[in-house]
């Protein structure tokens, strides 16, 4: 028997906002960051498991902090008993009474929590000797089931109904295994599209999408309209009419503001309006997708958990369903949203970017076309060339796709010299 | 000029775990604690503000450090300038781009802020020699719209809208000023409702509650329904049949769980039926209170914005607004939420308790009733009688009523020696 004997944690920043990458309506000076977490056993193998929660900036040494709230979860466990029931495990973590009180279920706490279970998944892979998205799509759908806390969810998505939905999907399995591994994942690219980046840097990267073979490219906007009509007629002849071209607020207005301003850019053909509004106004974006249609609506990476994913679908607030590989509690929560996604037909196109966002998320969505929705129609990953070098497994996207990735793990594992790098000291 | 030049936080802990005070469904073992910040001027009036976010144990710390995130957004401000524009503050606060990033306005983060904008409120109370109740009844309806950010609210409310509202109580201020002073505002008790109380402390509670002058009571529900079945005949019996009995669940149901389950205690005659599930489910809270009609829900004390307040009342999911003193931003976001309430004419019964939660939000509610809503029908602020003893300016509850405070300040304040009595240590 072997026990998890190590828990380490480390305050991981990268000074992004002196460059103005990752720059938007809301979020001006990103510093990205990544609040880390290392997990280690006394078994031989010496593998360990390794997850974040990424943030951008200030407050990334309290991000650490309520991960190492965790620390008594984890360290001592039975490692096997551990890795083969992570559906029990993230019950614990998420209804520890006295830390639910701050959340529940979002915001700091969630987030650690969520770093924690990845770090379990990254551990749990490596010692399989399989990349995560193919030790999810390995389970059976029982095993997927009890992964999944469905408190809150039965309203719009049983137990049984998940089932049947895993079950649909297990005759193909392995083909689309054997596609996916030949072919990929599609990307879209949001690199050309920072606010801060001025028109000519625009034109250029717009142009080099292109070229590198993206099929569909986003621009932030939601600070001046005008600047953003402007941008958008640059970027439309940048790329041509058969390249789509999504737009990102960032939550930067009301209701009336996202119709108003969505009325002036339709006519460059919008592949969809992401976060319009406040990623807690369900009904909100509710009454944007009505009035925006046929533009769809497109939302996730802030949603604090499954209940609020859950609201969106039933509401038919979203069109195109954005998960984050570290703003939930982590794999057995996307796994959820994955599921409710399919129940409600809608596609799934998650958010990547920041710090090793792309490296596990494309697990996710790799898992769900194998396992749960069967399809990659209409779906891609979000990719933006940040920051990959300091993964041991980095996403690697060509052509405009990622490559699937066959590495053991979760793709979450940094080199320990970029960690010790970019270890922050408070000044 | 005054600046303001300390800001000392502590981790404060009371083990009420021990007795099973403050026993629920969700939450068996409380360990009632404040993260506390205490604001200091140089000015010769010696005058502090005081603020704290209200958790139940582990976590605390945590709670502390991300109040301390603010610190360099309040140290060195000019007082007057600061306190003249709270509404100001308080978007410089939540509107820090880097630190939103942690919740967007939800969970650790947004309780922090609340933390902080509240103490600068009982700082501004203290100077103007008022409590705060009174402070904010002073302010024109201009002043205070101008503490409220609109921002994801204008498709419920307008500012021109919360103008109106205020407008219209602008006449009779000073009547019901004098009427609260004279009678207190009505109270309701959870004290014998907690779930760890055995049957005869349930009655002996109840017969206590009623011989106080208590015409509500409250309990708590959710665990094990034959058992709640049994404790509320216990209850009706004990207080016979005018008084009212609310019960509350803790979020422990899902949409189904809860209209069964109230269909078992609907003959009780049930005055509402308190987070029947999880407070971020909108919608699930709308099913639950078509189903249960005419029990009314009631929710907020866990709710985490204005923006799932304003959602709430456009899917007219509670009847009843629980406010809560510490868990959304401050006294800001309570005025905002208060209009809100006040535009979709539903009551509001603040949610009290814990540590201090009684001290601050009596305010609150009071200064509703001179200055928005302008009525205490059917409304009245929940009453624990626990740990008041440590605050300087306790709330006090006589014959059933709360007594209207006079005493400049918010209520917030502890008495240091209380404070290094509670004073955290990690083990």
């Amino acid at each position: 028997m072997s026990r998890i004997t190590t828990f380490d944690t480390s305050d991981v920043r990268f000074p992004t906002s002196l460059s103005l990458d990752g720059s938007d309506a809301m979020n001006p000076d990103p510093d990205y960051s990544a609040a880390y977490v290392r997990v280690g056993t006394d078994d031989a193998d010496g593998l360990s498991g390794h997850g974040f929660a990424f943030t951008i900036g200030r407050g990334n040494d309290v991000q650490v902090a309520a991960i190492e709230l965790l620390r008594d979860h984890v360290v001592g466990r039975d490692v096997e008993a551990t890795l083969a029931d992570l559906g029990g495990f993230w019950r614990e973590l998420v209804h520890d009474s006295q830390l639910r009180w701050l959340g529940p279920e979002k915001g700091i706490m969630h987030m650690a929590i969520g770093a924690v279970v990845n770090a379990l998944w990254d551990l749990r892979a490596k010692r399989e000797g399989k990349p995560l998205w193919q030790l999810l799509a390995s389970l059976t759908p029982q095993e997927l089931v009890d992964l999944v806390d469905f408190r809150y969810l039965t309203d719009a998505l049983t137990r049984e109904e998940a089932l049947e939905i895993l079950e649909r999907s297990v005759p193909g399995r392995a083909e689309r295994e054997a596609e996916l591994l030949r072919t990929g994942y599609p990307a879209y690219t949001t690199t050309p599209g920072w606010l801060g980046y001025d028109d000519e840097k625009l034109v250029r990267l717009c142009k080099q999408a292109v070229a590198d073979g993206f099929t569909q490219i986003k621009l932030k906007v939601g600070a001046d309209r005008d600047d953003d009509v402007r941008r958008l007629a640059l970027a439309r002849e940048s790329v041509g009419p058969d390249v789509a071209i999504a737009v990102d607020a960032n939550q930067r207005w009301d209701v009336a503001d996202a119709v108003e301003w969505m009325a002036a850019l339709a006519p460059f053909d919008i592949a969809w309006i992401e976060e319009p509004t406040s990623p807690d106004d369900i009904l909100g974006h509710a009454a944007i997708a009505r009035a925006v249609a046929p533009i769809p609506v497109a939302t996730g990476e802030h949603v604090a958990n499954r209940v609020v994913f859950k609201q969106l679908l039933q509401a038919e607030a979203l069109q195109v369903l954005q998960i984050d590989a570290a703003r939930v509690g982590g794999v057995n929560e996307n796994v959820a949203i994955l599921l409710l996604a399919a129940k409600f037909g809608v596609r799934v196109c998650p958010h990547a970017g920041g710090v090793g966002l792309c490296e596990v998320v494309q697990h996710l969505a790799m898992f769900d076309y194998v396992a749960v929705s069967a399809t990659m129609e209409e779906r891609m990953i979000e990719f933006v060339d940040h920051l990959h070098e300091h993964f041991v497994t980095p996403a690697v996207v060509r052509d405009g796709r990622y490559l699937t990735p066959t590495a053991p793990g979760s793709g979450a594992e940094m080199f320990p010299a970029s960690i010790e790098a970019a270890l922050y000291a408070r000044a």
